[in-house]
């Protein structure tokens, strides 16, 4: 058994980073940058002016009497160009966005201007420079703009959409190969035979899984006959990854491993030191030119979904290229209590919420690790270390959110 | 001018709840439930072993001397059922999952029983129950599982499979025109003419309208003809919700206000009393047989991006049936300072991390509302309330999680 933070260490070390390829910027929501993204031009490409206004040379507008009279010459709008230079005395009309008049600036915005008969009057002297918005301010010309490895928000992809960029290298999205086992599992459609559950985790993880940016591979559900297991296991490992539920923990039908073994995916670790989610295995498939990652979890719906968000998601992550991030993680006080004597690491459903501006979290009424009804009312995971024995009511415990 | 809670306020009543559809549960990821969901069957549906071990009647397992021998009358795994009723002296293999054989009322975990020679030696009396996950446990027939509002994440998911229920009544996806005006863009494959900039709004609404679920129609760009941003309006207006970006602010070109209001669409507020965001109106137009909002947003790249945050998001997530929620506050050391004297309600883009244990925040370098790259560096929002006016190095500030 080893623990959380060495497994997930492992499978961030072992995953193997995906190929590459070009994307549409219009449908590149959610990949990852798989090449630094440097800025070939200055945005804004020009002095413009942030606000509505008129655009003054400040040297004009400092006046004994503090009242200044300036000859309104022309207008600007947003998407235009004034072609003369503005000289002394003189003043340009300008909207939010147009560029600054050559002899010009400063901008004054309207509220502080009264304008009439072809004139400006100004009331208050103005500096150089004022509601500006210079050339380059926001991006420069050279500058990084996307580290690779980064994950494209509607941000980033607005930004690459500045500068004209419509294609963008990213890491192939992986695909994913799921194979639910066990003879008790029946299709979701069918009415369960005593002894028999329907097979949610194939709807959860291929949920997961396209969550994370997979392409979910799904695998005609498998009983626990060697044959068909093994047949099944080898077509997994065809995809880029192969993620099996059940058949990993000591019970005799547990067959999973003993048959990955025999196909020649080598196990990197089987048990890990944390509750729910003991019996969750992690190998690698060497294959002529490529590695595919094997995660085999344990049937448990608790568990699979567990153990898919803290140790499988980071590692397609990595498939894709993402750079590895720390969760944040934050701290709530308690209510009720936690004890524990296992040494494990556990994670707890937990609902958080605020109270008068301090975060209080309580457990989901069940924890059964059956019970996938305990993460329906959960909104973050409580995070019990593995030498922590007892965290009290009212003390802070850390918290991940969901 | 109205508050930043006045308006989420007014959006959240007027916007109307689209109707519902059915959807296969395999593609109903992200959607919101539009009934609640009853459950018609108990899971688990027997009880059934929590371990892999032996099924024991408890009252035979107390013995004066501690040592009980039991017969291994047959065994029994997940997917089967153990016929027979198991008598006073015997006992059956069970593996984890596996329905409890009559007679059988406590199941012993195989670490803790020698068996040989067909029999099992217990070394440890056994109480009444243990090991069993009850009929019933998870969800019983009849309870409530997930009231109508809830959007489904991969868990909801799973329990609706579990429960054997493939279709589900969702509400339908808003439609939503998107409709970005000014003169000086030009579509992002462009090289800008001098004054120009590329049209990246509407890239950047686009993604984070596909990302409250909403499906994107793409009204082509429009510069600031009073004909054709008209034109371009009225067929937005056939969509469930239309959003523009520019032509809200208070100079001379900015005619989106005008056109609205000149095609029937009721303002409800215009101007907010936040930063950056100022100049946001929500309209409505009022239909035969249904009710359009009307979100027009500034055409500063920033300031769009938050107003979709703060006040289109909350809209769109109505429309499809999601009950509000409070965004989770959370608190953070500030480091560095903030000043400002405007009475207005502040939006900072921030840079939150964990030290210690203790979250603190930074500003990002740029926070000018021009710089979309702001964002990029961003992973929160900095909230700054009307009326404050002043935030300390190493005050707590309020933050919310991008």
């Amino acid at each position: 058994m080893i623990q959380s933070s060495k497994a997930r260490q492992i499978i961030l070390d072992a995953c193997p980073q995906l190929g590459t390829e070009s994307s549409d910027l219009a449908s590149a929501l959610g990949r990852i940058v798989a090449k630094d993204v440097v800025a070939h031009e200055d945005i804004p490409a020009g002095d413009n002016s942030g606000m509505d206004g008129y655009a003054v040379r400040s040297d004009d507008t400092s006046s004994p009497n503090g009242q200044v009279v300036l000859n309104l010459v022309g207008e600007v709008r947003a998407g235009a160009v004034y072609r003369d230079e503005v000289r002394a005395g003189e003043s340009v009309k300008i909207m939010t966005g147009a560029p600054i008049p050559r002899g010009t600036d400063a901008v004054v915005e309207r509220e502080q201007v009264e304008e009439s008969d072809g004139r400006v009057t100004l009331k208050i002297p103005v500096l150089r420079g004022r509601h500006i918005r210079k050339r380059g301010e926001d991006i420069q010309a050279g500058k990084l703009v996307l580290e690779k490895g980064r994950r494209l928000r509607p941000y980033e992809m607005g930004v690459l959409a500045s500068l004209g960029i419509e294609k963008i290298s990213v890491h192939r999205r992986p695909e994913v190969a799921l194979l639910t086992t066990g003879d008790e599992l029946t299709p979701v459609g069918n009415d369960p035979a005593p002894g028999q559950v329907r097979d949610s985790n194939a709807v959860t993880l291929a949920a997961q899984i396209f969550e994370c940016g997979g392409k979910v591979i799904s695998l005609d559900p498998c009983g626990d006959d060697e044959v068909r297991l093994e047949e099944a296991l080898r077509r997994g490992l065809s995809s880029d990854a192969l993620i099996s539920t059940g058949g990993v923990s000591v019970g005799d039908y547990d067959l999973v491993l003993r048959v990955l073994e025999r196909i020649g995916v080598r196990i990197q670790f089987w048990g890990l030191n944390i509750k729910p989610g003991k019996p969750f295995a992690f190998g690698l498939h060497l294959q002529a030119d490529r590695v595919v990652p094997v995660f085999a979890l344990p049937g448990n719906p608790v568990s699979a979904a567990v153990m898919f968000l803290q140790f499988v998601r980071p590692g397609l992550m990595k498939m894709q290229g993402a750079t590895p991030r720390e969760t944040l993680s934050l701290y709530a006080r308690l209510e009720g209590k936690i004890h524990k004597a296992d040494g494990k690491r556990h994670f707890l459903r937990g609902i958080v919420g605020n109270e008068s501006g301090q975060l209080v979290v309580r457990l989901t009424d069940t924890q059964s690790s059956g019970a996938l009804t305990s993460l329906l009312q959960a909104n973050c995971f409580i995070i019990v270390p593995e030498e922590t024995r007892e965290i009290k009511h009212g003390d802070l415990a850390e918290i991940e959110l969901l």
